[in-house]
């Protein structure tokens, strides 16, 4: 068989020298070989007769969406991968507002399903950063987001998935049921698999009504500790935040020169930015309201932001960081997760390692939900220097995230560039299980090889 | 090696004759063998030591809790099999308040949990009916109940899980970190595989804050197709139901006639009982407001139980629909599920059924998850009519879920009972992986076989 049998037109095919550059790299990682080819199909018969093909011409499968990843798992390490992109399967099939369920093509953006559910007045609460990321990428990680404390991750949004397996064939896991106790749990193990043990070519999502009252709140504390301690006093206070992110001073000062404006509050050197969601506009006076007693020994000061000016104002601030961070240094970010109360144990020890290794760290995170993104700086280090002080803090770093229990990734997944640290902080027969079942479904290791293990 | 080698006590270890029949029967589906023996272990590491002296004998492994499973998945079909009776292990361990995580041995009751932590403060969701069920049996078969609607199944609480392999190794799967995107999601395969992949030895639940304020409100409808219709409504209402169970009003009656009074609202065919909760007292009643105006049109009645006592009353006669039926018939319980826009149309048509095949059918559930517990009843029926009634008569209504895009179990798992069933209605391809994933795992088919599939 040829590949133009199946994918007929130029603007769908790519090979060899052909292959744009854009498909060797990811959003922060680069691939150490060149593609075999690229296809963009469709339809779910495309793919399946890709696959097919791959098994005929024993080529490996990179599924890939927007591109957005930032661990490597899209990109080609041996130059025998035919990358299948999804992008031109960005429909939007449809929502059916009984069930509450949007039906979806895996290239579509989560821009776009966030803004067409909302015009519908209901809610897809997942919230990675990269609003340009595809729901298929989204399965692919779990990806998480902001409101993860309150809403969960993608998997919880997740109904059902039309996957291509290795073999070709096409199976629909999970239902529209809400409850269901009739074996394996299938669906959740093909969520963040990182394309691993299917692709996936349709997905049916769980939306929610969209909450009709919201504000957020910015809260100072003196030190990181006391700022996580809020946080554990928030969380135990049954108020149950949307959003609880965390910035120290230092980071925010990033964005504050990049944006040309200052946070809202001046005082302390460690913040927490907060939103609040109900149906109930009384709910929410009430919560500030308990958020002022529970917390009123412990925080310098409570800034309600009771404008969408001012909410606007502070999330920009929060959300620039990295891009604010572009214009000063290269970097790398990490997503570690530790338990909610190692929170700032864990902040504390990059800050140790900055000086024991001589390499900025600078942090920010999902306070609500364990999750840190302590960023690298090379700052003005030779690449020599910055590889070798990056690769030995990142061995310090790891080890601590494992000795408190945490794990090397909360929502951008393993890929290429975590695989060494994730084997050496998962149990040995953990991922011996990881691989039994990959062989199990993907024999031949068609799928995505050099992934994850 | 011997098993009095394992366990030396005599009241933990019966042989042969000795095992108590108690172990040759769920609360409701009794095994087709004797048992080789049971086991009482009270650690870990007597589990392991069990399942090594199973694999060098090639005994089968029956792992069991409370008994009160329903579907046969701990009863006896081959004669060979070793009960491992958990009920010995049945400490809980350690209350975190910090991670808000508690710690369990799997014998531990749910009652046992719930009024644990709810003297506290927290609370721990999950609700299925039996609360002389345990833990592990929970996470067994992904029990459900009352809450599911609002908080989620047994599968959502679970942080992490100690497991003894068929192998003997012990893992630990899922961590006390909220997010996590590193490597296939294991602890969610082995929650609800029924027993058929590893032992629970150990869990590690999440609880919540206890919400301060809960409020019953019993909705009175003309038909079953309206009630469902009010509950549509009420979930994209954003009112967020604790619970929203339906029951016909023929069978409320049997509860009746049962508890010698009256349900506090005779009007009408079918009935809504929902509970609300908050942290917000205002937020109570705003939420039964908004039921009064976007019910309006369709309900006959709102009838507010504002009393403890009358809370009780109303929730009692929900609660002991199974126990009253006892008193007039032998029956069986199904556990069905359906997308919840198709809930009164299942309903509805095992009214149809019981007309073709002459057997009296009523029907409660969880309307919030379409959730329906069908319920078919032998009264004066010889053994044998009652068989061939009961057999035709779930061949045509297992026929109908899957054409509605449901699935045989919601709550109760498949065991032995809906084997047939569940692989008549369920995609080959899908059953297939599981079986892959199952010897995957458990290559000598040591644990439960033939159950599931």
């Amino acid at each position: 068989m040829q590949l133009q049998n199946i994918i007929q037109e130029k603007e769908r095919l790519f090979f060899g020298s052909e292959v744009p550059e854009v498909y060797e790299t990811d959003l922060f990682v680069k691939g150490v070989a060149k593609v075999h080819a690229v296809v963009l199909p469709e339809t779910t018969e495309e793919v399946v007769a890709l696959v097919h093909y791959a098994n005929e011409k024993e080529l490996s499968i990179i599924a890939r969406g927007g591109g957005t990843g930032v661990a490597g798992a899209q990109v080609p390490i041996t130059g025998n991968e035919l990358i299948i992109d999804v992008h031109l399967m960005n429909h939007i099939l449809e929502l059916d507002e009984e069930t509450m369920t949007l039906s979806l093509e895996p290239g579509v953006q989560l821009q776009e399903i966030q803004e067409f559910v909302e015009s519908k007045g209901y809610f897809y609460p997942p919230d990675p950063g990269s609003k340009h990321s595809t729901i298929g990428g989204n399965v692919a990680t779990n990806a998480g987001g902001m409101r993860a404390v309150k809403y969960g991750t993608t998997r919880d949004y997740i109904r059902e998935l039309e996957i291509v397996l290795p073999t070709g064939e096409v199976v629909n896991l999970g239902s529209l049921n809400i409850k269901n106790s009739s074996g394996y749990d299938l669906k959740d193990l093909f969520i963040g698999s990182e394309g691993t043990l299917g692709i996936t070519t349709k997905i049916k999502l769980k939306i929610l009504p969209l909450p009709k009252y919201k504000q957020s709140v910015l809260l100072a504390f003196d030190t990181l500790a006391e700022a996580t301690d809020g946080v554990l006093t928030i969380l135990k206070s049954g108020i149950g935040p949307t959003a609880l992110e965390m910035f120290e001073k230092s980071t925010i000062e990033y964005s504050e020169k990049f944006s040309g404006y200052k946070l809202q509050s001046q005082k302390g050197h460690a913040y927490v930015l907060m939103t609040i969601d109900s149906n109930d506009e009384g709910a929410i006076s009430n919560k500030v309201e308990t958020l002022n007693s529970i917390l009123e020994t412990k925080v310098l000061e409570i800034v309600p932001l009771t404008t969408p000016e001012e909410e606007d104002k502070v999330w920009k601030l929060r959300d620039n960081i990295l891009v604010a961070l572009m214009e000063f240094t290269e970097y790398e970010m990490l997503d570690e997760v530790v338990p909610i109360n190692r929170f700032a144990e864990m902040i504390e020890y990059t800050k140790e390692l900055q000086e024991i290794h001589g390499l900025s760290v600078i942090n920010f995170g999902h306070a609500g939900d364990g999750n840190i993104h302590t960023v690298l700086m090379k700052e003005n280090l030779d690449e020599e220097t910055w590889q070798a002080k990056r690769e030995a803090l990142l061995d310090d770093l790891y080890q601590k995230v494992a000795e408190l229990g945490g794990r090397p990734s909360a929502e951008h997944g393993i890929g290429i560039i975590k695989k060494s640290y994730f084997e050496k902080m998962s149990d040995n027969i953990e991922i011996e299980l990881m691989k039994k079942i990959k062989n199990a479904i993907d024999p031949n290791n068609r799928l995505n090889p050099g992934k994850l293990f």
